[in-house]
């Protein structure tokens, strides 16, 4: 199926995912996967040689607010089987940040060429999924609106080390009146693989956020009047996490341009959830 | 089998464990379970009304370190399977406390007369487990060798909330020479039902203990020259959150008076940690 045909058959729906793979694949798709393949989970990735790759599986079990691993590969693979059977995620996904010793390096369109024999890969949920059930419930995420990037700051709320890997929360921030903000942590409980209910509503300073109107991270969003703001855990943590640990190499998704799967969220991508989590307790204690 | 016999039989182990709930629900033993059914998972006990429950089995979803789910009842049902055919955990511990309101009421032995039917019993992996692993290693635990209780300590290391339930974490500290406290680190990873690895290893300021020699809970044990402190998530956590909480009813084992498990410690015990992690899934998000 070519670009033109996908768009032209399902605009409501981005290009659906596996279709969506192959242009990537070929090097016809390099744009962010926001709106694409609707429905489907889309995730973050990190990979990393194996010795640190079970460092981190253990930091994501202790972690799973922040952490929610919905797919993991076999050392040296690129396949997640549990998230699509034609998925490989030294092709698939649009484009690639690459960091040395916690620093970026460059920005790649494959890891072909750099890919290691004993590289572990990691799918992380993303806000995505709970986003798209609050639009869906007629919340409104003004962020989205005004076509911002949600504010993100950094907390006093530490991870649970394990191993190399220690780091406080990073968070994102939506703000609600009191009636909603009660209905969106009712929504997004039911989504721990997304980041689940908020893990703060209310007072900015009880999680160290010293000042609403600037974010360590994403647009400056200022809260209206009457308005209560809630915090997610947010998919940065992991990200500075690692940045902190320094490890020789590690690969991640370049923003925005995320792994997308063919699962389907809901119940299919609780099950991918889950089923991930068995493969991380295996290899976080090996 | 009778208690004398078994207490003959196998002294080095302890009571087997489907001999011991017997036992325990004849009312024949009314004892601490420290030493008994050696090799088996022994858990700690948290009862709640189901609307309670919910909101708890995201709590421990969302901090698996401090609050390890090994066994979860069905609203209204006594029994764990997992953890045994023949176990009701309404008779099968040796005695319990009631809490209303967050507040301890009484200590019972058993919850025939009390139970409702939306009740919900967590079983919740506890130290037993690491402990026995760093003893078979070798390694020496000071409270143990003298008779005493773990100290434990609150520390600003927060739980992510869920629903009404929030609080910080407590650890419960052990001193080792530096080789050793490495070694226990590595060892106790192995059991993540079981608190996994130290969240915090070195100066107690960083997680904002101020005296050592001032425990919250258990017994004061001073460090001795050159050895490292090294502190594990703790079972306390969930009791002071349950506390602040103020559910209108919550039962638990009496410290020390455990629910005695047919499941071996390991990847018995590994599997029934899984088991219960996709219930919790299902029991938050109704």
């Amino acid at each position: 199926m070519g670009q033109q045909a996908a768009e032209q058959d399902i605009p409501q729906q981005g290009i659906p995912p596996l279709a969506l793979r192959h242009l990537i694949r070929q090097g016809s798709f390099k744009k962010g996967t926001a709106g694409q393949a609707n429905g489907c989970l889309q995730a973050n990735l990190v990979v990393l040689p194996l010795d640190w790759a079970r460092d981190f599986a253990r930091f994501c079990l202790r972690n799973p607010t922040p952490c929610p691993v919905v797919g993991l590969s076999e050392p040296g693979s690129g396949r997640m089987p549990v998230l699509g059977q034609d998925l490989d995620i030294r092709t698939d996904v649009p484009k690639y940040n690459l960091y040395q010793d916690g620093k970026f390096v460059s920005e790649l369109e494959t890891l072909e060429e750099c890919w290691g024999d004993d590289f572990v890969a990691f799918a992380l949920g993303c806000s995505y999924t709970f986003e798209q059930a609050l639009m869906d419930a007629g919340l409104s995420l003004r962020h989205i609106d005004q076509g911002l990037i949600v504010p993100m700051f950094r907390t006093n709320i530490k991870a649970v080390s394990a191993g190399r890997f220690s780091g406080n929360f990073v968070v994102s921030m939506r703000s609600f009146d009191p009636e909603s903000v009660k209905r969106a942590a009712e929504i997004t409980r039911a989504y721990p693989y997304s980041h689940g209910e908020p893990v703060h509503i209310g007072d900015p300073a009880e999680i160290g956020v010293s000042d609403i109107n600037k974010p360590d991270f994403g647009d400056v969003i200022a809260l209206e009047a009457g308005e209560i703001p809630a915090f997610w855990a947010c998919g940065v943590t992991p990200q500075i996490v690692l940045e902190a640990a320094r490890p020789p190499i590690c690969i991640a998704h370049k923003p925005g341009h995320m792994l997308v799967s063919d699962v389907r969220d809901g119940e299919e991508a609780m099950a991918a959830w889950q089923t991930t989590n068995r493969q991380l307790i295996e290899l976080g204690g090996s």
